[in-house]
């Protein structure tokens, strides 16, 4: 017998059907004698329409309202997931964020969640209750509703998990696993049974978007064992565990790309102490997040520096460096959203050499040009024109000998 | 200056124009240093389809989740107002029932609101914000979500109206006001500037779709100043008062309509003490409501009961009669859907005599038989074979001198 909570996203409860499916999914566990909790999604293209709504309304709107208008979406999943359970023969009820409570720091639209209080939860599981809890949700210090930003259902049940001691924390989606890459860019493409939190870590944060970024990292806080799998196919997905867990440590463990960024230069600006900060400081005041960085080496006192940022913050962040332009002194400024980032993401890197030398060598034997670099300790990204992401994808996959 | 609920119901919210239109209204309102409240329904159309999802998945669904998902749709509605109205630079903040809190006696799916703490509210509407209250719900003593039952919002407003000492409520609809009769059938039946607490609940209770009964009655006693109008014309609705403000009384108020019965006759029951209650005693303990009863003259020791209950309980009521056959002893049943109740009210006739017969004559003039009556202080209902509901009403329209 264990503990399980069972999440679900929004393709995976996206009709009545769907709906029912899960519900025998989840009565399936909980009938081999496992205490169940279950974590849901909006059904899909709800969430998608509320925020088109808000948005409409204003585009500076109140992140309090739109926290309260979308939250919805998750309450209604909860309350016919319930019912599903309950048309089975099932013992189940709905909890919406403010009933648990799930507490949360109250910045509204990308709350963080503080604590989450399982006491009742957990006697209602053992006796034989199947909680069924809205995601994505929680409530502020000011007695409003909160949401954890895109993604974070996922969030919610690496915490709730976490509250409860479940064993393991069961993440129901569209794929069946974490892939090696994208099986739509490269179809041999191999299922991870295993994969360290750091490499799910850096990978979601790269761009595989199996898993909110936030809910690995608390999954490695509070060390929850997570497992991505389908919710179409009964077959074991891909376990999220402890670096001494995983056996046959493969040097690199999946290649990601993202094509949600853009590039800047800032042309021309003077090579003095402080620069950086004249032209970084700007943009993180307005809030704009800078992912790679180049600075080209100096030429007759002035330098080109090139960045990246979301392809979402380009406008403004193109906006911010104008009004700032006095105080900088570049020349011109250039941008370019065709770009893609490749990443090559392995804890085995620590221990290996010429990981980062395979790559370049990879690319440079495709004709690829490298626009910038970024490593950290288990990750190399490079920034190529978007037109090279499948042949740089798979180039790469075959390099580090991941072919399936 | 003064202190207005202004309630909109789901037609006037039906789309995000609507919503813009409606914070509009309310700015205006404020705008002329009014303190302003609003009660918001869901989205026309949301609250059907939340219904069918329940429904889908399970024909006997618990109750509890019913109101946690159908009680979304007002959420929605109340964020996006909240929304519209900051963007026309007024302050406003949605509101949902657990929030304020709408206390309710529990009884989900029909719950009653028993108090509503109005203190914050006040205080922040004398700061100039106005609130945007989720109608149609309220919270139970299990701390779980309760809705009020169809049409519940406007008894939401009248209830907020009495916590907040308004001076108006004003419910906004798709109509502009109380009719002598539906304008459908009779095109010139005329709009009332003022009409009484007791033929607005006899007119809500008889079929006229204006207001929730229930809104009525807790406006009556709570003596809460009620006025229908229109949310999309901006002209004088129709008031809702005591007795004694309607100065030019008419003898007829209104004629209303409802195709909403069926008729049962349990034929041949053995006409002795306790009959009626061998009959609707199973009735009543399957929560059927039954309205109209006529038992004819015994002949040969046995006699005939005919009354009616909704098109949507027949079902019920016919099963629950024939499992009761051994104990209340009828030879057979028969039902009819094809029936019209159609009502005179008017609180004149407690002082003024005929105001039956002249229903009578009109209705056998025009050759259409009676098949059942009831009648109360203020009103006469009659029961007709549905296909002469609108030759019925327009003939008691013009027979009460109600034509304009």
């Amino acid at each position: 017998m264990a503990r399980i909570v069972m999440k679900f996203g929004g393709t995976s409860v996206a009709d009545l059907d769907r709906i029912r499916n899960v519900a025998r999914r989840v009565k399936a566990e909980a009938d081999k004698g496992n205490e169940v909790a279950v974590v849901v999604s909006a059904m899909a293209g709800v969430t998608n329409q509320l925020v088109g709504y808000c948005q409409s309304l204003s585009p500076l709107f109140d992140a309090r309202e739109y926290d309260a208008v979308v939250a919805t979406g998750e309450n209604v999943t909860a309350g016919l997931t319930a019912i599903a359970l309950q048309e089975l023969g099932q013992d189940a009820r709905s909890w919406q964020g403010w009933q648990i409570a799930v507490d949360t720091d109250g910045e509204h639209g990308k709350a963080r969640i503080e604590s989450i209080d399982g006491e009742e939860l957990i006697e209602r599981m053992k006796l034989g209750q199947i909680p069924i809890v809205a995601g994505f949700q929680g409530i502020g210090p000011d007695n409003r509703i909160t949401t954890l930003g895109r993604g974070g259902s996922d969030t919610s049940a690496v915490a709730l998990a976490a509250a409860l001691k479940a064993d393991l924390c069961d993440i129901y989606t569209d794929v069946d696993g974490v892939y090696t890459t994208d099986p739509r860019i490269v179809p041999n493409a191999k299922k991870l049974s295993k994969i360290t939190y750091e490499e799910m870590l850096e990978l979601a944060s790269v761009g595989a978007k199996v898993l909110q970024t936030r809910s690995v990292e608390l999954a490695m806080k509070e060390r929850v064992r997570v497992q991505v799998l389908s919710s179409f196919a009964e077959i074991p997905g891909t376990m999220v565990v402890d670096e001494e867990e995983v056996v046959e440590k493969e040097i690199v463990a999946g290649i990601a790309y993202s094509r949600d960024e853009a590039k800047i230069t800032v042309r021309r600006v003077p090579d003095r102490p402080g620069i950086a900060a004249a032209v970084f400081v700007p943009l993180s005041d307005a809030n704009i997040n800078v992912d790679m960085i180049v600075q080209n080496v100096s030429a007759d006192g002035t330098t080109d520096m090139t960045f990246t940022v979301g392809k979402t913050d380009m406008a403004r962040a193109l906006q911010t460096l104008e009004q700032a332009k006095a105080e900088i002194g570049f020349a011109e400024i250039t941008s370019d959203q065709n770009v893609a980032k490749i990443s090559v993401v392995g804890v085995g890197m620590r221990s290996h050499a010429g990981v980062a030398g395979t790559m370049f060598k990879t690319l440079a034997a495709r004709g690829i040009n490298i626009q910038a670099i970024t490593t950290s300790e288990i990750k190399v990204s490079v920034l190529v024109a978007a037109e090279y992401t499948e042949l740089a994808v798979r180039a790469l996959h075959t390099a580090y000998g991941l072919d399936g």
